[in-house]
């Protein structure tokens, strides 16, 4: 999404509409394709509300409030650290300080000089839409682990390792292919972010829910014993919303408003995501014999990542199978998890690392575009997994060692909204207290 | 709304700007038109969250994740569906098996060969724009059923009966309005749906309350019992989020992003949910004495039906006055359901059905344009009302032969969440056990 | 945001995109430029359902279904009467009666013999583009009041009030500066209505909480006893789709679709979110000890109406600091007004008064335009306090003697929503008694 890598509007609206000369891009597109970059940007923004939502429904009543809180501290943290320096490492333009691994171009945002002159050239947006873009993005990787350490984190200990990993380690293996680094050299595809979002917050789930553990009583006797979460309406709401946000994220992903591709890769988006709900709704209701719903819910936001690395470039065809089997993957990976103990009470790893993981490889299966192979996609899954398993885990350990990861076995059972903020989130209401 | 019904935007342009010779269509109106109809796809779409949350909310806790999984399972059905066959059998082109009566160019989705040209001489929007928002609508009109047999209905019955309703009833009697076929040719104008959408979904959500009978205690001695909903803020959620996406589903239905048009059916479309909400208000307070939510928020919704059919072709005082009367119909009508023993727990026939008929009798009796005639309205009102009729009894009584429509009395106590899901929606919470 | 006020796009993409001479305005940009308001204009309405959320989350259960109603007939009385005659009150064009202070062209909307003409000089939108984004502003300042007299007024009153400040007090004050009154003559600046619109409504706020009184019980023995909201995630839900509908309250007070402009504005806006939420979580976190979901939601919204009226004319480092600033003001205005018994139940004074006067102020402070002082700043905020505490206080008197303010004291005890509404907002739930 760097861009340079914006195809010429002039080039790729002469395919769409052939009988005219290829026009100059113009400031007739330049405020279209601004205008559209700016809806798709809100539409990220509401992906964060879909995040807090879902993640709140989907846990206990006595956990609520501190699930909203960190949502809420999550988004202003990760925006503001992405202007601070977030930015300007994943989109080095020529400040590299190694070679296509790791670029800083400074502290802060502030128009380039030659800005203008380069985003006419290129029929593209301005700087600050640009900016604003990337950084809604850029919080969502750090909102992606929350789910996974709900119930149970310290909420100055993930708050902190939310701003370092959303500083440092997002922009650092953005900047390897957005931003122009190594595997873009190498011809790693990932169009809206199966890897560099997703993946990126699922291997930093994956590393939190193991040095962790699992809530209390969620494995005991050698049983697994469902936690089920407080508030139905509220989880499907946040489902919906993140569906709603991802036209955003996936169609802002084009870069610009042709007409062609927006509306493309809207399609794929939106089939994907209907397929897997009928995957997950298939193996759930065959398979554990009950329809479920949060598996449905699931199985949605599977599809929507699974189709996120290649909604530009596969087929209508495939758009469905990639979300049919993101939809099936996120029910055997809950269960999975839940048979090695490890304790995601949301499903975040499945759903966000298991099936980053599919969507990135199924670019090398199902592309329309031969130069993308399944072991450049591997390549991509493998080195950005390992970093990012490398950082999350030293960045977990230290935090772990100097402040503590997870808060006291009293706290936990009462609740983290009584213990770490004092309010509960549905004063007034009668809970029965096993809960 | 097919294709072929846009005006050409260089003849509504130049009507908009007097001074300066009409335009040939050109890539940036092509651009901003497409992005305005993504725009309202996905206004659409988010109708979907609307209708769950209001279906959720007007209903009882016990029955809660039945029905967020039926509105979920429906989208997914109907958009895939929609791919798969509706669109094509609702849009046919030439391909016309019995003339203007029923069409159908083929099974999936795909770029025609010469769509570039005519979307170009249309100054339209692209193929996959084109199919994305009608398959939006599509899942709309099953949803509607879904509130109105809600609490009692079995959920494998009500998902095959909506796939059956999207994939063949919807698109056929679609095809004889927008799809250029019959009643087209008779002059009947619908602009976005109060017939071909809404009142598609009302005359099946009539059939369905008819065939399954009240819920149980409801009519108990000759009395009506309310029975309450149990989320009045997820109500209200659902009732402006589905507001919100009227702007996308009358917005949208201009086709184009002419400036005039579009602004025109907004305020149209504004003023005439307001005006319904001042109706079911008046009503409500007076009558019934004291101010009801829930008549208030279906109030909004009468008034959003009832402007539908013309909401670019009545004047705006017309369009307060079609609002005002739909918000004081829907009270009578919900109350009159009732004397008549017709338990639908939503409302749903009374805003959907009873105003999609008002509205579209409406562009009768206010068009500005001469050609609408009340009789040619009536004759839609009663084609498409009688054939749906037909299909839907015929398909719910195949279904409640094979499969049984409704749930068990013991599961009807119990609750749908954990007879069909083996969940509850909010988990604990205390409830008292009356409910 | 009168028309005349419009930047001539030619200008000011000429400003942006140097090589090329400026165009004319011309209908692509027009298109363009409307097909944005209206984006904006859908996202301010959204807003409606953000204060309902946030306010019905905040206050206790038993008063939900009024205030939920209370929302809802605002925005359905705000948009007829802003029709019937607000609009014409605040942008009178040339017909003042007193010139400067008060104007009227008229009853009603209807498009203006010359408005195409001069719309397209201007590059702007259409008239009824003009219409419903303005009228949507307008119920906002209705709202606001709606949340700090929660809990006690009497329903009646409280729309009757509504009604009368939207159709006079609102597009009195409006015309001073947007209708090209006298404060603009003098040079007083307000973006998008950190004064016009949210102090508007914060001054009848504070009016409102001092002639009703506290809440019963919230200041008893020289203590202030704490009444919890009882729904957090709701609450959440309204925090969000605020911030939501800002990016269409600011964005859209560009007037324009000019790129340069609205992703700047866009980029402060969240920015000064982001930092109001840090600047709350700073003070409650460490001055009060818990880190308060309460205050963040707040401090974001501080930070959105401390940069409203600034957004496009500071820099992104002022922008950063006036939400920081703002978001430690709203946690302090909080417990302040509490010491003085000013029984606010949603904050709205300290979110929307004190920080709409900061905001305008800051424009005096931080203003990158010379023409903007601090001390025609405090001009604006005197002259507009004072009309607004003299209006709102003569209304809320007159109401008052006639209708009464206040429910009876059995009501308060039971709730509103019995009292008011004969219904339940959580049917089937258990509360305890004493809430």
């Amino acid at each position: 999404m760097l861009l340079g890598e914006c195809q010429f509007l002039a080039l790729s609206l002469s395919m769409w509409v052939e009988p005219t000369p290829a026009p100059m891009p113009n400031l007739e597109i330049l405020t279209v394709n601004n205008t559209w970059m700016l809806v798709a940007t809100f539409l990220v923004f509401i992906m964060h509300l879909g995040f807090a939502c879902l993640e709140a429904g989907l846990t206990r009543a006595k956990n609520t409030v501190n699930i909203l809180f960190k949502n809420t501290g999550i988004i202003a943290i990760g925006l503001l650290t992405f202007a601070l320096c977030g930015f300007n490492m994943m989109y080095p333009g020529e400040a590299w300080r190694i070679s296509g691994v790791l670029g800083f171009s400074g502290m802060g945002i502030g128009l380039p000089l030659n800005y203008d002159q380069i985003a006419y050239a290129n029929g593209a947006y301005t700087y600050w839409t640009d900016f604003l873009f990337q950084a809604m993005f850029a919080a969502t990787a750090a909102t992606i682990v929350s789910g996974a350490v709900a119930e149970r984190v310290k909420l100055g200990s993930f708050l902190l390792f939310s701003l370092i990993y959303v500083a440092l380690v997002y922009p650092i293996t953005g900047s390897w292919h957005w931003g122009g680094g190594w595997l873009k050299a190498e011809g790693f595809y990932d169009f809206a972010g199966s890897t560099l979002v997703h993946s990126v917050g699922g291997w930093a789930a994956l590393v939190g829910v193991w040095m962790l553990g699992p809530r209390m009583g969620k494995y005991a006797n050698g049983k697994v014993k469902p936690i089920m979460g407080h508030n139905m309406p509220l989880a499907t709401i946040g489902a919906f919303l993140l569906w709603l946000g991802w036209f955003g994220f996936n169609g802002g992903s084009v870069l610009s408003a042709d007409p062609n591709a927006v509306s493309f890769v809207f399609v794929t988006t939106t089939l994907a995501a209907a397929s897997g709900i009928i995957g997950a709704m298939a193996v759930s209701w065959i398979w554990q014999r009950k329809p479920d719903l949060s598996m449905v819910l699931n199985g949605s936001l599977a599809g929507l990542v699974g189709i996120t690395a290649g909604a530009d470039t596969v087929s209508v065809v495939a758009a469905v199978a990639i979300g049919f089997i993101a939809g099936v993957l996120v029910v055997f990976s809950v269960v999975f998890l839940d048979f090695l103990k490890m304790d995601d009470p949301v499903g975040a790893i499945s759903v966000h690392l298991v099936c980053g993981i599919w969507g990135t490889l199924a670019v090398g299966l199902f592309s329309t575009n031969p130069q993308h192979t399944f072991w450049t996609q591997l390549l991509g899954v493998a080195a950005i997994g390992g970093f990012c398993l490398l950082t999350s885990g030293t960045l977990f350990f230290c935090i772990k060692k100097v402040l503590g990861l997870r808060v006291s076995e009293s706290e936990e059972l009462e609740g983290l909204d009584l213990g770490e903020h004092g309010m509960e989130a549905y004063t007034g209401f009668q809970f029965f207290t096993t809960q």
